[in-house]
């Protein structure tokens, strides 16, 4: 199964696919999740240590590859370059593993006016279409805030994109804007997470701004998950009431992608 | 006098960036901001009302324009394009006004797997490099959530990064990216303000963790600004205590400005 957790900037995809990875890890799964926001932050979130975090080297780093692969410069715009690079022998190295979470980070912007992140975009789409899962193997892509990856299709083979949203109109219209786009590229299993939810009128606000998209879990609003990034720690191990909420979403996402993969 | 509104994704970058030009305006400034993020919302935190909002022309949308200009189709991705594209006869009638706020709005991706938005970001880089700003005029630029903006130096041609974090480590290390990546481009006044504070202890957090970045005001808490964007106003409106908290913010900044335009 492979899932691209979406959304509009802050709304909370990092905590929820960093959870999400853990939850599907603690029932067994081979867990690949994948870091593909420039500004990343995964690692923190699924409590990866510090030690390991500093031996992680992105893809963009890898960047004698990714010129090779997609004859372009990593960094520099405006340039031709392979929409297809060849992936098939990345080897496993480039992974990060902790708590049975295997990590892979797309990586950063090295350099004030390097260029944009295209070359780097098209191998992960590239890397991420290649990969064949098994039946207990499951791949989690941490998206980058916004919508500029649907119009680079960045996460164009997965089962399933889960939209991040938190009771305002603007995280909304950032669903509203993914729903179109993410059809667009063929993904058909779109559906909402409520996040930071104080009352019932605030899941009724969602339900119904939600339209025809299918809200499959809601996450209460938790001081200790704020706690958590302050600490820098996963909120995985900070709160029990949000983590037991995941693994309900974790639950109504199986039963709805079994009946369609 | 030129401002870029950056930080991690979901900060409350377009809410101080939309507050901060009713305020500049208010003090009579003749005020354009623009809205360089590909998920635009920039003009609901103004308050623009939906009938101007409707008649927006967004510079992606200029396709013929950016096309002719940059020499590639928008929306493609792995092309060559022109990187300094003439800017100099494009016209006032692309912005829309309201409040005494010009608005000028960078566009968003139209069509899922169309491709990046690097033909915009080198077409809007060259328009703002190239205006030439009078003494009461302010350009205000509510940027793109993390970093890639910095990859492409859109901002390039600003005077001031005003980074917005809130008390947590992550919005911190994406002020980090952008202080590093903002001085390769040549931004040398970079300046934090702490958003959602609720204690005196977070802003001692937000001050210690900002090392040699200027903290320059402080934005608290504040419920009605949530209801702004559930309702879909602008939080200009919403919060009497934040807008005056705006208004020292601008305060700071001139006398810092000062010293060094």
């Amino acid at each position: 199964m492979r899932i691209a957790v979406t959304g509009k900037g802050g709304v909370g995809k990092t905590t929820l696919a960093g959870v999400l990875a853990r939850t599907y890890a603690d029932d067994g799964y081979k867990v690949l999740a994948v870091d593909a926001d420039p500004d990343p932050n995964l690692a923190s979130a699924l409590g990866f240590p510090d030690e390991i975090v500093e031996k992680i080297v992105p893809l963009s780093q890898m960047r004698d590859l990714i010129a090779q692969r997609t004859e372009a410069i990593p960094g520099m715009v405006g340039q031709m370059f392979r929409l297809n690079p060849r992936v098939d022998d990345i080897p496993e190295k480039y992974c990060v593993t902790h708590n049975n979470v295997k990590l892979l980070v797309m990586g950063t912007v090295k350099e004030g006016g390097s260029g944009c992140t295209c070359p780097e975009h098209a191998f992960l789409k590239a890397l991420m279409s290649h990969l064949i899962l098994k039946a207990n193997e499951v791949l989690i892509l941490d998206m980058e805030a916004g919508i500029e990856h649907l119009g680079r299709a960045t996460a164009k083979s997965v089962d399933a994109f889960l939209v991040v949203v938190e009771p305002g109109k603007r995280s909304i219209q950032t669903l509203k804007s993914i729903k179109k786009l993410a059809r667009d590229i063929g993904i058909k299993n779109i559906f909402a997470v409520g996040n930071k939810i104080k009352s019932s009128d605030e899941k009724a606000f969602i339900i119904d701004s939600c339209d025809d998209i299918p809200v499959i879990g809601f996450l209460s609003y938790d001081e200790n998950f704020i706690y958590a990034d302050r600490l820098g720690v996963s909120p995985y191990e900070q709160s029990n009431k949000n983590v037991h909420e995941v693994k309900m979403i974790k639950e109504g996402l199986e039963s709805r992608l079994k009946s369609t993969l």
